[in-house]
């Protein structure tokens, strides 16, 4: 921590600091520079961190040195972390895992329809949501329990897995059955409440970065599920909210790369939610594999048209398909497999 | 809702479409220009809205015409609602409410020193969290029902009208016993479940904007509540987060104008959250109450220096009094008391 | 400047930074933590700034400690600076300066008319564009030389000065002619050989702030104009590009406090362009005046509906009027008068 | 355009907008709903566009049926623009051009030391600011036209061609004399001027988007440059700036699908101005490649703890010739050459 002081601190400002640091514990040394004084303290930030230090008189700014995440940082573990999702599948080695399916689970028989048909163009998970977060109170909220029910049989059927989204922390018994992969959506990515519910358990969580989280946030958030012993977190770019309104959010495609720069958790791209667009979905798919993501989450509906949510940014499964096989190509080319 | 068509759009796709819209029990019109065709339909857009016609072929965008919430609309209602909170208070008539204190409560001694100081310079309502929603795990999470029962001590203590934030369904009861008004905070703006167990309740509820929410958005998340029966919700703009870096977020100052143009809730405005500075709070504050807010959210706290959270953006209790000094003056040049 | 090593940097990289800072001439400290080392410089930071030392080799990041600017900030003047405009004006000091007029200069009878009626409400300033940044090639581009003649007529009947934006560096001796003020423009704030013009000029500079630039970039580009010569800078909030879309941008208002406690250069609010929605515009301007901003820009058309350019954004005469009335009483609850 | 009315507008405010409408030449067709009335005025939007209908009374909004492009447009022309460089490449084409080199140029025998290095790993175009938009005063400025004969030297030397930025009107002469690609960078994207004039030229402009520009604006500062005759534009997509402050910028990447969706245009990306980061810039420029793009903007230089700018974002000539070994896969899988 780097306490930088006003020009004009005085003597009695600055040793109230210091004497402040000193009774948490910890060693402040002093820097009188031509135009400013600076205290340091290094190491055990965390103490510090917790200290409104910018209203004490005197003082200017006040710069962290360390990162506010540990057990998420690569500097807590260097190794990349291999998620076990269940089948033998882990989100993070070398195969990059697809998971693909309807927005909202609709009826039973759609539903294994569409499991089939990314089953067979390569899919591994089967997405799908239950519960479904929908800015209107007005639009289809999700079948409940009847879409988790239908999402067994899905699974039953065709052996693929199950990911699909937690709302409510009263809703976490439910999941915890037949969800193999609990999502946690954007907007709840700063529900802690629900953060520490599923770091209780041990399934793998998938969770989605806020539209307007920093990359820094998301690992934060990651750090509540982390803390609470859960070591199986999937991190999702999913794109962010910005000025443009052509696309629904704007994929962050460095986010790729730079969470991996912080962070030994894998990376999950969702090119349809940050797009909104069908027509900008295979560009983008194409895009984040080439950066070197650890999985992809792909909305697959074989008639757009009658989707109840989401539809626009849904491929056909033979668009779907075609993707896949363009995508082994791009993987390949990265030294990767899909 | 405006269907723009494709300028290769063909015959059948038209058709296609125009069967679907009346399928639906609607009447559309088709309007051929020279550069686009455009297909129409007026009223009961609800029922079209949930149809994903952006992916119908030949179409190339779908503009909505009315706004997608009806119960917090101005249409809806032309007088603006007076929100009742209790010892004969309301939101949103000729008085603006002031609600002040900490930003979390620490301990029982602490805030009714607090409570009793904005009592003094003209706060009614007493703000102060118990469950705290903090970015970092290893911070102060908030003392839970202790701290509900201080708020309640403190109201006894004064008479202030007890604020505090409810981030858990599971919760709810809880908050039912101790708050005058329930907070939904900005980072569960969108969890939706919170805002229907809410809107079951008959307690005024003030739905804080999310820091990457548009007016739009906010006004949706208000339409759950209002859609499930409890129609005492008041709204509150406390920044958006944009690029610039200096202050915390950036306080909207032309959503106090912009809102009672579309909806008759009221608005209060938070300029602690929004600036996170506290030398910027005493500027924006006035800025509200001259822009025409009907109420305000500030925290104040006696030794920022030792403040559990937010230190950096509390007002001492007499810089806060000053400040209510200088509101009246404000207040009363445009009409308002406070 | 402090320079934060990686966990993993060696002797060797460290000792090679080392040098290289005392190779410029300056004394670095180093200060070995329990998890990081740091080095920091302080003093002279401008030379170590322009150092590329985030690729040197071991380096995690680099935070410098003191601004980048020097002439604008308030360190390097603490008195408010008063910017003398003409007429025995100056802005910032107790009067606030109002700035009104026309969005383009469309024709000289239509000028006048303007002009009189917004000097008859009480402003100082008449603004007008001769020159005119629009985003399409086929709307109005403004009358030029032309216009700014027009504005001369203006002023000659009506005493009002001139304030009108200067576009490209090759007109700088027309607008040094015609200009009482000479107005940079939000899409030239970083037109950097249009600063550089202007800083040679002696003309007081109205300079807009970008609408994606953060307060530091806005007081880099006034520094731009100081360094070349010229003091008599107002800078100007007038809105920043966010995801929001009711408003056409989002006024900064925490912008006056924030650029007053950073710089003694006066500010100005145009709440005209920020909101572009003249529904909007009298919220906004009270707010602005309560926040202690000192002069404004709005834009005042008698017959919006033909307009040639922002009419959506233009006050009546009457409505402009009735404004500064109860503007008046805002200024003076703030201790100002307008 | 559709005019939307509102709910409470009188018969006389319609006939009032239909007439206007008449009046210029257009017809109005009218539509009553249950909740609205709307009027449509379909082809010759343009005319319509200018009429600030928004202030008419009784409107409620206004929406746009067709863009504001036209040239630029992909309805304007199906197929895509080929723009020729010289030496018989072409931008747009099945090749994706790579523009690699310095970001400023700052003397001559480390600009063809590194030109010759670029040439070596596949780069065609060398990339050298002589004239540099700068933030700060105090920072290296460029080195004027001396920089631009550096850049024909090492033309000459290694017969790559030059790509280098234009930023004032007055040194357009200059630059046609020393130029292959003529940049507008990102700061100057609506500095209309310089549009006008670069669009009086025949030489391939480079056109970079606003840091705050949407993707219709950066398609309407286009549009200048062809209406004005030159039809040999290149789009760049460099990063926009968001909340997010890992990176300089956020890169996005739906913008080269986008852009191929809305206009004829090639789309070139730059990664190391978009991340600001060279340990992201492989990462991100495999994603370019994959989505589609047709070249590369990509900083080089040998020691970048030297370079007098953006040291931070340059690769070492070896990490850029290993990355172009990596892009020839990526290219190939997605049936383009590099």
């Amino acid at each position: 921590m780097i306490i930088v002081l006003r020009p004009d601190a005085t003597e009695k400002q600055i040793n109230h600091i210091i004497e402040r640091v000193k009774k948490l514990g910890l060693k402040p040394w002093v820097s009188k520079g031509v135009e400013r004084t600076i205290i340091g303290v290094i190491g055990e930030e965390d103490t510090l961190r917790i200290q409104p230090l910018e209203v004490f008189p005197g003082v200017e700014k006040v710069m962290p040195i360390l990162t506010p995440y540990k057990l998420v940082s690569r500097n807590f573990k260097k190794e990349d972390s291999h998620i076990e999702i269940g089948n033998g599948l882990s989100v993070g080695g070398e195969r990059i895992i697809t998971m693909a399916g309807p927005c909202s689970v609709e009826n039973e028989k759609l539903l294994i329809e569409i499991a089939r048909k990314v089953k067979q163009a390569g899919a591994t998970v089967l997405r799908g949501g239950a519960f479904k977060p929908r800015s209107s109170p007005y639009s289809f909220q999700g079948l409940g329990e009847k879409g988790l029910k239908y999402l067994a049989k899905a699974k039953k059927e065709t052996g693929l897995l199950i990911v699909t989204e937690l709302m409510d922390t009263r809703d976490m018994a439910l999941l915890e059955k037949y969800a193999d992969i609990i999502q946690i959506g954007a907007r709840n990515m700063q529900n802690f409440n629900l953060l520490k519910v599923v770091g209780q358990s041990k399934k793998p969580i998938l969770l989605k970065r806020g539209m307007a989280s920093t990359l820094k946030e998301l690992l934060m958030s990651a750090e509540y599920i982390l803390s609470e012993g859960n070591f199986n977190v999937i991190l999702c770019e999913r794109g962010i909210r910005t000025f443009e309104e052509y696309t629904r959010f704007t994929l962050d495609i460095s986010a790729v790369a730079a969470i991996k720069a912080l962070s030994h958790l894998p990376v999950v791209v969702d090119p349809s939610h940050a797009t909104g667009k069908w027509g900008l979905v295979a560009s983008c798919t194409k895009a984040a594999v080439a950066a070197g993501c650890d999985g992809l989450l792909i909305e697959v509906h074989p008639n757009p048209e009658e989707a109840f949510s989401d539809g626009a940014q849904s491929l056909l499964p033979e668009n779907f398909a075609s993707l896949m096989q363009d995508l082994r190509k791009v993987a390949e080319a990265v030294g990767r497999k899909i």
